[in-house]
C-alpha cells in the first residue's frame, strides 16, 4: 500500500486528469523503477550474464525514465500537459521495449518475467494516462 | 502491491540481511520519495506557502535521498555492507528531520500529515535494516 | 571540467552517434539538472515566491527528466535508438517549457536568467542529438 | 564548464559553507554520477564482464548517491547540516569503495582508471565540504 491516493485526494488543487488512473500510473512508475533496478542486478548474478547484457542495459534505462515520470506525474502544481505528455510517452516505450527483452528470458529467469509483468503493467497505466492527457 | 518481494525471492543469490525486514525498506524507500515530492508540490498550491519553505526544501532532500537508498537495498549482487549502511543512516536521518518538520504543519494541512507518518514509517524501517546489518 | 569525452573514448564500443555532440548532449543533460535543482531552490528564498511558483514546478520536472536523459545517453552499450529518441524527446520539451518561464523572470532574478540559459543549452543539445539518432 | 558557481552568486542566500568548496564538491558529485553511469556500461561491453560485477554493482549504487549527494548540496534555502552530513558522508564513503574496485580494474580498462579517479576526485571534495560542515 503507497499513500498516492492519500496524497492525491489532499492536495490542494484537483489533480488534472481523472485520479484513479493517475494514481494507479504513479504507483505502476515507483514499482516498475523498483523492478528494473532490481532485474538488473539478479541479471549480473546469473551464470549467463554475458547473453543478458542488453537486458541489463535496458532495465537501467526504463528505471531511470520510471523515476522522472513517477516524480512528473506526482505534481499537480501548474501541471503542463505539454510538458507531462512527451516524458509520459517515452516512459511508455521504455517500459515497451524493456518489457520485450525480458519476455525473451522469462522461462529462464523467474526475474525477468516478474520484470516484464511489471514494465507491460506499467507501459498500460502509462497508455491509459496518455489517452486522458489533452494532446 | 510492489514486487519487490517476489523479485527478492527469484534473486539467484540470497538476500543479504533478513528478506522481510527487506522489502519493507524497499517499499517504504519509494513510497516516501513518492510521498515527498507530492507534499513539496502540495505546499507549492497552498496560500500560505510563505510558511512552508522549510518542508519543501527537506521534502526534496528527503526524496532524493529515499530514491537512492530503495536502489541501493534493491541490489542484492556484491552487497557491501559498508557501502549500503552510511547511505541508510543518511536516509533514517533525512526521514526524521523531514518528519519533524511536517508534523508542524499537519494540524493545518492533511498532506503534511500523511507525510510525515510516510517518513515515521519509513525510518522506522530503515531503523530495522540497520538493527540487521552488520556494524 | 567533466570525464564524459574520456569515458567515452574509452568504451570498449564506439558511440552510437558523433561523439561531439554526444558528449555536448551529456554535459548539458547534467549541469541543466543542477542549474534546475538550484534556480527551485533559488526561488523559494526570493520574497515574491509566490509569483514564482510554476518556475519552481517546472525546474524541478526539468530536473528530473535530464538526470534520465543524461543516464540513457552515457550508456554506450546495446544503445536503442527507439528508446533513446523519445527521452530525448521530452527533454528537449522540459528545458524549452522551463527555459520559457524562467525567461519571464530573467529581468528580475538573476539565476532565473542563468538558468533560462542552461535549459536553452541542453534544448539545443537535445535537438543536435536528435537530427543524428535514426528516426 | 558549469553554471554551479554562478547559480551559488546568484542564490538570494548567501551559501551555508565556503562557495569555492561548495562548488567544487556540487560539480564532482554530478561529474562522479556521470561517470559512474559510463564505467558501469563499459564494463558490460568487456569481454570479462564476469569479472567486473562488483564494479558495475557498486558504480550503480555510487552514482545514485552522487545524484542525491549533488542535488542537496545544490540547495541553499533552509539549508540543514545535520540531514546534509550523514548524505554527503554515504558520498564520501561509496566513492571511497567504488574508486578501491576501480582501481583494481584500471590496468586493463582505461574507464576503470579514469572513473577510480573521478570517484577519488569526488571523495575528497566530499572530505572538504565535512570539514567544513558544523558537526
Amino acid at each position: 500500500m503507497t499513500h498516492a491516493q492519500q496524497l492525491l485526494e489532499t492536495h490542494p488543487r484537483g489533480p488534472a486528469i481523472e485520479p484513479g488512473a493517475l494514481v494507479a500510473c504513479i504507483e505502476a512508475c515507483f514499482d516498475c523503477a523498483q523492478s528494473c533496478t532490481a532485474c538488473a542486478d539478479a541479471d549480473l548474478a546469473e551464470d549467463d550474464v554475458a547473453t543478458l547484457i542488453r537486458c541489463i542495459r535496458l532495465c537501467l534505462d526504463c528505471g531511470d525514465v520510471c523515476i522522472a515520470s513517477g516524480n512528473i506525474l506526482s505534481r499537480q502544481t501548474e501541471f503542463d500537459p505539454k510538458l507531462a505528455r512527451p516524458v509520459v510517452q517515452a516512459c511508455a516505450q521504455a517500459c515497451r521495449i524493456c518489457a520485450e527483452e525480458c519476455e525473451r528470458h522469462a522461462a529462464y529467469h523467474e526475474h525477468c518475467r516478474i520484470c516484464a509483468e511489471t514494465c507491460r503493467h506499467c507501459e498500460q497505466a502509462c497508455d491509459e494516462v496518455l489517452s486522458l492527457l489533452a494532446a
